[in-house]
């Protein structure tokens, strides 16, 4: 793994958000799965997916479900139970309640809280049909109140309708059991648009492939959709004090993911850098996925040396990394400084998987640099606002010229009028 | 402004976010502004705007925003100063805090909120240019503590350099001074990737053309949007004792907005339906916007008869209208029934414009039935959330396990590694 100063670093990740022609392909079946529905929907599934479906077979079945339970292993089953419950405990914390301001004119001002009525979840197929990432969108949904939770995920790549037993399996654990088997473009336009066999949505999330991004962002404005999910990141803040060692797995963690993935560290200790970096290597040798780890690691990884952590962590605010670990002396003193990380991990134990899997923040997070203006999917994302005026008499004719005059200066008489024909009849 | 009954109405505004020509020609102007820059910017702004400016002129300079003061009358800004004061109120109670959970075995879980650190927003030039459209665009900023916040808006339509002196000093008194003379897609793009002259911002705010629109759906990923803005539309829901007279002229105050905007009244009583009618005839004869107004009423207005307040009250979710005025014996009654509106004004006081102005919550809320899903601008928006997690060495003893069991299960042998390798370490 390089070592090198930071200021020699330019991490230049150009993600491709889809070409031309992939980006026509999605506009062309969403505008068919629109217009025919079903047939559509079955028809691309034949065709892109391998796999010939009726329409009633489009839902998976409550049998299916049932049998997917002699499939999973206990040990999952109670991981994945106390799992959702710390996710569940920690997104609880997160809702807000409605709100009202009441003034000494009698008016009063407010905002509502209320949940989205019916939210569609996109679940990759195949190897990246991650159960914890089904427990991370459905448990925020469900603290918000959604009344009616969908999911939609490809069906098995053998050719055969089949869901993973282990994704139905959570889905089932956490409640969700409107699951339909289909996935790509075809399945984000039947959730946007609705089909004769699924009702449609009012937003929809979950990571997906090229087609599934560039069909939400398609779909966007009929339909909410979280943001894009990019390349993942992590970068490690360490001074002399860190583990060598924890640094270099939890590294790993990160560059397994995928060739496009970043790990970073960025120290002020020189004797550190080199022993990460000879640490990564030694694990990398043994690990499963290495051809993949190995790829992040030399196209993306580096370990960066500073001059001082407040130089670290002008480096971390500019990459605005998806993950932050600072394994130093004392994180606390560093924490109020970060502007732009989406997870922030403090000290030798908090290692990224734990964030990943278990301790209760979501693991859904903005990625690529985004973390500068976006947030890991939370309650918010599955409320929505009104605002409440209830405007008192008094209040009305205490201000009703001052609306008039901004109403009539913007060159809307009609919305002047209103004012005034109350001012009129009242005074 | 025709009767019927609510079942027999279908509101159809099948809202075109541009056809693909204007796709085209969108995708070309945000890759030109990219790759060149202000050349780019100057070019677009010349053969666009019919405004040839100079580098320099790009950024309004403070001497023109002085000037500005005095082309403003005094009753106006009193106005707009108390307008922006509620506002600023009303916001101010939307701020949350960062918070922290304990537990007993040492873990310290949280969520941070940080405000985004710059901010760009769109002001429509020519006619539409609407000060308080300023200030509710601004005001949510500045009180979720946006450090920075830049405004764009077209130079004047007379191909001189030059900007409407009310959006300047609503602007300045709002405390804006880096504003640029530039508008359309190139403004877009120049806020979103930067140009020698201006530096990319975090999010692009407020509305603008089918141009303004599409260019901003085109940069969103690189930067952080608002949600695409549609004709705007008014529900009434009224019984007996609601006053014809205040209703048709809340009605008209939405009509004349736009020949796309929409105004409906939902009513139990037909009496009241047919005073509305004759009503809106008869103000709609002397409103200066008269033919705008007429031609929203004739193609999107309507006065829908229903037999029940609740049935009404599902007639006004379905819609799920931008603004809802709720004009009954008794608001509160139904308030908690309404599950999609932007925002609800109650009672015989509450007309809109007073929202639209005034009162203090935002006026941009979410058009076109996506109440469904889609919120007020609200200081959430230009905030990010990021989550903070301190693990404790017992908490990692208790659970490493688990997590090892959920990633192995996930094939990803990183992550339970880096868990591994503390276990074996501290055990």
């Amino acid at each position: 793994m390089r070592v090198m100063r930071a200021e020699q670093f330019g991490i230049k990740r150009e993600v491709e958000y889809g070409n031309k022609q992939q980006n026509e392909a999605v506009v062309q079946i969403v505008a068919d799965v629109k217009a025919r529905g079903d047939a559509a929907l079955l028809d691309y599934t034949k065709q892109l997916d391998g796999t010939e479906l009726t329409p009633q077979q489009l839902r998976v079945d409550e049998k299916t479900i049932a049998a997917a339970y002699e499939q999973v292993d206990e040990q999952f089953l109670t991981a994945i139970r106390e799992a959702a419950q710390n996710i569940r405990l920690f997104h609880e914390k997160q809702k807000r309640n409605s709100w009202m301001d009441m003034e000494s004119n009698g008016t009063i001002l407010g905002q509502i809280m209320r949940p989205l009525k019916r939210v569609g979840l996109y679940v990759p197929g195949g190897k990246a049909a991650y159960p914890s990432s089904v427990l991370m969108n459905v448990i925020p949904a469900q603290v918000a109140e959604v009344p009616e939770i969908v999911m939609v995920t490809p069906p098995a790549t053998n050719g055969q309708p089949g869901v993973d037993p282990y994704i139905l399996v959570t889905a089932a654990e956490v409640g969700v059991t409107e699951i339909y088997q289909i996935g790509g473009a075809q399945a984000v336009a039947a959730l946007a648009y609705g089909t004769e066999s699924i009702k449609p949505v009012d937003k929809i999330c979950g990571p997906g492939n090229i087609y599934v991004a560039l069909a939400k962002k398609e779909v966007f404005g009929v339909v909410d959709i979280d943001s894009m999910a990019g390349p993942s990141e992590i970068v490690v803040l360490a001074d002399k004090t860190a583990n060598a060692v924890y640094v270099a797995a939890d590294l790993l963690s990160q560059a397994e993911h995928d060739e496009m993935a970043a790990a970073i560290m960025v120290t002020t200790s020189e004797q550190l850098a080199h022993q990460v970096a000879a640490e990564v290597e030694k694990q990398l040798a043994v690990l499963p996925r290495e051809a993949i780890a190995r790829r992040s690691i030399d196209q993306y990884g580096a370990v960066l040396l500073v001059d001082s952590l407040e130089d670290g962590i002008r480096v971390v605010n500019d990459l605005a990394p998806e993950h932050l670990e600072i394994m130093t002396n004392d994180p606390m003193s560093i924490l109020g400084k970060i502007e732009n990380a989406g997870a922030i991990f403090l000290g030798d134990y908090s290692s990224e998987p734990v964030g990943d899997y278990f301790a209760g923040p979501n693991h859904i997070i903005p990625t690529n640099g985004t973390a500068r203006f976006a947030s890991p999917v939370n309650v918010d994302d599955f409320m929505k606002k009104s605002s409440m005026i209830y405007y008192s008499k008094q209040a009305l004719m205490d201000n009703g010229h001052k609306i008039m005059t901004l109403a009539r200066h913007e060159g809307l008489e009609g919305h002047a009028r209103a004012i005034a024909v109350r001012l009129e009849n009242e005074q």
